[in-house]
């Protein structure tokens, strides 16, 4: 049997693409990989819904939250950090690493960031010279309102810098039109590829923030990539194979449609949270701010997380995530983003209910999974 | 006819590594992955010829020498930038950029560091925090002699930070027992990968200089990647597929034995040089630093190399790589690093002989290519 990868990313990868990824390298700097550059950028420019610069790096997600930081701010700047959870922190951390002074708008976790309170610590606190916001957040299944929150945050003059790494291309998000500064996301989500690859789209407000910015960078400079993207090259040796896996899966994106995309994970995301429940499972996010591409749950009184996921994956080959941080054994994560359908989550529905009943806990009659 | 592909990397892809690259995706949290993370390192420090921690990044090898500058130096902090082209250019600007007071001692491009003068430089204006050495020169076909340069560089207390991106694996480098501080790495050379994976290995010595080191940093922070990796994790999600092929191609590079493996090296560029001068073509390197990875050659008077590397790759698909900065147009490179054998160079070789002839030049009646 297959693996059924139910984690929030890596996500499995669809055989077209993974077909791709064992083609044979070729000169970074000749004309195919110039062709496959610009195919890629158009692709993801309709992808995060803009016409601003992307920019691409050979790095895991993380990097380009870290790019967002020290190519638009200098050490001191005050930042707004409004955090819901792990990836949250983390990158208020990177800000604060670099220097700048974070002030930290912290939400529980499990709910979203509310517009409203978001607008009164800018009014009691600003003005900010740049706002952190995650717009998925995968350690607690929990989707921000960004255009809600763009709507306060903006028009105080603040940069509004968006990790968008496991919801770009799986939820919403208008870049252009919401005028979000910065959407940074990775290739190993909704985007249907390896890790590997990073993105960024930057405004002109972020280039002309670029342009001030102290903080000391190389590896992430934007100048330097884009000098080097302009030419068809980057600076630094691309992931070649992730470049021929990305051309593929943005086809198929664009073929299937982003709002179709969009619809699928909010259906499967009521699917999982209906079984869930009907399991007699508690969901952990407040339904307001449910995630639609991962659904997490509090396992049941006595029962650890680590439990319930050992069992599936040795038993079932279903491999689902836990919680992190002080939820590390209380809540049980199950990813739904990217390329896959009803049939695997619902063979992941049946195989958490096979596991509850043998730790045994009480499942109701009528669950359905 | 497949791409016969003579840059210095990225490198061809051997057939079982390709084949490893397109498997699916794994929890990269799970054990599945720390096995053959655990894997890759002892392979790796076999390669690294270390003890020394190898810590792994989602990155281009130039990530590798950001990590070991933010990593071991603080700003302010003397240091010296030992250049013999194009990417020792690169490494002291990393040093800069975070504000090391760098101090820059530059070779005649196609010549290697000669220790005598860097010990000189090193009395004059020493001492130094940390020195900067490039192992191959890429852009100009050089070997520097690094266990003659770190015996005169370890003595005066400077950490030694080795640019080791297109030589570890293929040109001989004892990291431990030359007492090297810090080596770094990509996957797409002698290791036989697609680009995107970076590694460095750390002594003793420089995690003591990374306790006091006060540069920024977050996602090269090597505190926080050991501790992930000491659990068999990495902080951020890791480029999953390069890891399966780094394990298959480390098992291949094992089986064949790392001096077997530099002896190949050393044959294919005694090959490529005779060949060149054969055609009548000017070494670009001096014969006493001539790089067993890549050989560069001046172009003939009145022909560019981008005359000869459009029609080597149009008529032949044969690609070669030309010159860098100011000798764009004057040199060739010819890349012959990780799998490539005798045949391949040949047949370049052989196609070089034609274009050149084809563009006018004699080529004298004796060449054998």
């Amino acid at each position: 049997m297959p693996l059924n990868l139910r984690i929030p990313g890596p996500t499995p990868v669809p055989e077209e693409v993974r077909a791709e990824l064992s083609r044979d390298m070729i000169n970074h700097r000749g004309p195919e990989y110039a062709s496959i550059l610009a195919e890629c950028t158009e692709g993801l420019k309709r992808v995060f819904q803009t016409e601003n610069d992307i920019i691409f790096y050979p790095s895991s997600g993380s990097g380009t939250l870290e790019s967002m930081v020290v190519n638009t701010l200098s050490p001191g700047d005050p930042v707004l950090s409004v955090s819901i959870g792990s990836f949250g922190k983390r990158f208020a951390e990177i800000a604060s690493r670099y220097g700048a002074a974070v002030t930290s708008l912290q939400f529980e976790w499990g709910e979203g960031a509310e517009p409203s309170v978001v607008a009164d610590k800018l009014r009691a606190e600003g003005p900010f010279k740049a706002v952190l916001v995650t717009h998925n957040e995968t350690s607690t299944g929990v989707t921000n309102d960004v255009k809600a929150l763009a709507d306060v945050i903006k028009p105080t003059g603040a940069l509004m810098l968006v990790d968008a790494v496991s919801s770009l291309g799986a939820i919403n998000l208008e870049t252009d039109k919401w005028d979000i500064d910065c959407v940074g996301t990775g290739s190993q989500k909704a985007l249907m590829l390896p890790p590997g690859l990073g993105f960024v789209s930057v405004s002109k407000t972020a280039w002309e923030a670029h342009k001030e910015a102290k903080m000391p960078r190389f590896y992430w400079d934007w100048t330097n990539c884009m000098n080097y993207q302009r030419k068809g090259e980057n600076p630094y040796t691309p992931p070649v194979s992730l470049y021929y896996g990305l051309r593929k899966s943005l086809q198929m994106i664009e073929a299937q449609g982003l709002p179709s995309i969009f619809r699928k994970h909010e259906e499967l995301a009521a699917y999982a949270r209906g079984a869930m429940e009907e399991m007699g499972l508690k969901l952990f996010s407040t339904p307001r701010w449910a995630s639609s591409v991962v659904s997490a749950a509090y396992v049941p009184d006595g029962i650890s997380s680590k439990q319930i996921q050992k069992i599936m994956e040795d038993k079932y080959d279903v491999v689902i995530a836990i919680g992190q941080e002080h939820l590390q054994e209380k809540i049980i994560r199950i990813g739904h983003m990217g390329h896959v359908g009803k049939a695997d989550l619902a063979e992941c529905m049946s195989c958490l209910r096979e596991t509850l009943v043998e730790l045994g806990h009480h499942v109701p009659a009528q669950a359905v999974a």
